[in-house]
């Protein structure tokens, strides 16, 4: 019996993977013009770093993370989200010390959430983010949002739209706090029980609760813009005046929330709203934090950052219709027949691929017409033949097989000969 | 307390991950000439599946293996190695059904080890590999040697030699099995207790322990190159023959064996003498395997395939004082000076980044000097500086770092002399 694939994860095959690449290419294109920089931390952390960093009263950690005891007893997971580790990384390797702040990292990589497996969702999937740590300059909240802005242009994406709100600073959000209890309080007990627990330890997440989304009072519940206190305000404005100067488009959502308590200031999510792909779907969300450092046993500096999933990326750009721009086909095939063709056959091969070119052959011993057809099927652009004929004559024959042009070349010039061949079309 | 980095693992960080996108570009760019795909497999996988393609008498699956069970249940494993899943997903998908055989693939990417961490050493490294699976024609045995050889070589690795050996068939296999149990059985008693196990079951693992490796008559055992039957022999000329043609040399190594039963015909290791490495170490190793698509479910066709741990090949380069050509520094950064220029440095810099240009600016209000030293730390190639004086005129000094010199750039048409300046040079 066959050992098959974990249940939710995927292979990602030839033909597929190329795109993943792409993507993967083009962001740390990008990064390197807005000089931020890799960062690989190890796909397992201790734990408690994920219980601190995202929060142990969050989904993520009770009931959607691979949590395993490693031969050294120590309680280890697999990473649920990039921002957490990236956080521990910059403390532990004291890059507070660094003398240009912010810090800029960006990372790749997979993450592991134990969901039930629906289409275009796995367990394993990855995600690509940013953090920058170390600022407060609103220029850098404009900054990681044109960031991510420019990475969806490139890739080809077209229906987006970004969804920002501001959820202020601290005396902005216990001021907010106080509203929303009062707004609650005196009917809390036509809420779900969840809620009910939510009013006191963190009113804000009573929002994003999927049972009762259809109350009354969620619709009329106070807005954190109306709390914002001035220097909020004029962060918030900042923000949105450098997105204007960007020529980024945006809506302001005062119901974009984020649960836990060391968000604050800006928050952004971007939606693809591309006909085909159903309901709204959030490709990217990011925002700003304060106080996650110091929980890491740093300094108490802020950071902003975004976090997008590869996958769901793909699946926008498919419900787009964009085809990337992968490179199909190769340069050249070598036909070869007999025997004796075969250590030219092994030599020119090398030679083509030194000097540059995709090249392949055949491994299979096929007759002249099935190597043709598997020349066709690789989409070569050329085909050299190489039979007895030919080898008595010490020449190739060169097929064009985008024009149906034939040339013999020398054989032992074949290299120089169709190097000029390619480089003169 | 910060919560600290798992103990055997690290991360890399910027001004190290660029020596890695690197090195996987490069490898990723040759497996595009020798037409090897992409294909990436889960960082688990059902431990059965290792139990049975790395075989459960080794020491990976015995002692070294990340294994645990998730909350469905399942026994996992991170991946030890890479060969395992890609023959896995190489089943699961049916790829022998393809028509161009060999299947051609390679993967990059974390395993896990669970070893006593050492220099060097690390429970989650980096490996990147490749497998032909379904083609028993020797051209691809020089062709896999060739592939991982031309990497190593792109990369600048000088200090390389390659070992090569046959195996044999199964029926040479047998012979020399034989042999081997009638030269150590009279003697048995002398060896280890793991050796006095290894005699019956597999014989070969003998001459792979480190306790006996003095006793006499490991110097004397039957070499496998003298079992090799008529067909082996012929099939392990035509691949020298082919690493000849190539002009890739090697030295034949007739101890150079592996302890798995589905290994077969040539094996290879690639190993580095750079002086300062202290010893010669083994930086890549591959081999033919037959038997282990069926084990895996499918049907029986041979491959073959080598892994390489990048860590240890950035260790070789290192040790060889190789230089990689990692590009350092960043086109413009930005000096501004004043509330007024903010508004223009967020524009300029998003126009310098969206023409191609790495740009950098200042976030933490810092003095002109303070902004100069910075460019200097990023090694800028040029610094725009736009202070009131210069916002006053619609200007921008424009600094070139290397030559010293400076250029009065109009404020409006900054990108269009930029470029033309950049492109001037």
């Amino acid at each position: 019996m066959a050992v098959k694939i974990p249940r939710g994860t995927q292979d990602i095959l030839p033909g597929e993977v190329e795109k993943w690449q792409y993507i993967e290419r083009i962001a740390e294109e990008i990064c390197d013009k807005f000089q931020y920089k890799g960062i690989r931390t190890p796909i397992f952390e201790h734990t408690e770093l994920f219980e601190r960093g995202v929060g142990d009263t969050t989904d993520i950690v009770q009931k959607e993370m691979y949590t395993f005891t490693d031969k050294g007893d120590r309680s280890l997971t697999l990473r649920p989200e990039g921002t957490a580790a990236v956080v521990r990384s910059f403390v532990e390797n004291k890059m507070y010390g660094d003398p240009n702040q912010p810090v800029k990292l960006f990372y790749s990589g997979p993450m592991f959430r134990y969901e039930r497996p629906q289409s275009g969702r796995y367990r394993q999937f990855v995600q690509f983010g940013v953090e920058a740590i170390g600022s407060e300059d609103p220029a850098i909240d404009a900054e990681v949002i044109s960031l991510v802005m420019s990475i969806y242009r490139k890739v080809g994406l077209k229906n987006i739209q970004l969804v920002i709100n501001s959820l202020g600073d601290q005396e902005s959000r216990i001021a907010h706090r106080e509203a929303l209890i009062q707004h609650f309080q005196p009917r809390i007990d036509e809420f779900c029980s969840d809620c009910q627990n939510r009013l006191e330890k963190n009113p804000l997440r009573i929002l994003d609760c999927k049972k009762d989304r259809d109350h009354e009072l969620m619709n009329s519940a106070p807005s954190i813009l109306q709390y914002l206190n001035e220097s909020s305000r004029q962060y918030f404005e900042k923000v949105k005046h450098y997105l204007q100067l960007l020529n980024i488009e945006f809506v302001v959502d005062p119901t974009l929330v984020r649960g836990l308590d060391y968000y604050n200031h800006t928050a952004f999510e971007i939606m693809s709203n591309a006909e085909g792909f159903g309901a709204i779907t959030t490709l990217c969300g990011g925002g700003r934090y304060h106080g996650l450092v110091k929980q890491m046993g740093g300094p108490e500096i802020p950071g902003i950052g975004f976090a997008f999933s590869i996958e769901r990326l793909l699946s926008a750009l498919e419900a787009e219709g964009v085809e990337l721009p992968i490179s199909k086909g190769i340069d050249c095939y070598i036909v070869s027949l007999g025997d004796k063709a075969a250590d030219y056959t092994v030599k020119l091969l090398q030679d083509l691929r030194e000097a540059g070119f995709s090249a392949e052959r055949d491994y299979q011993q096929r007759k002249m017409k099935a190597q043709m057809k598997a020349a066709d099927r690789l989409q070569a652009r050329f085909v050299a033949i190489l039979g007895e004929d030919e080898l008595n004559s010490q020449i190739i024959n060169l097929k064009n097989m985008e024009s149906g042009e034939q040339k013999e070349l020398s054989l032992n010039q074949f290299i120089e000969e169709f190097c000029q061949i390619v480089e003169g079309k």
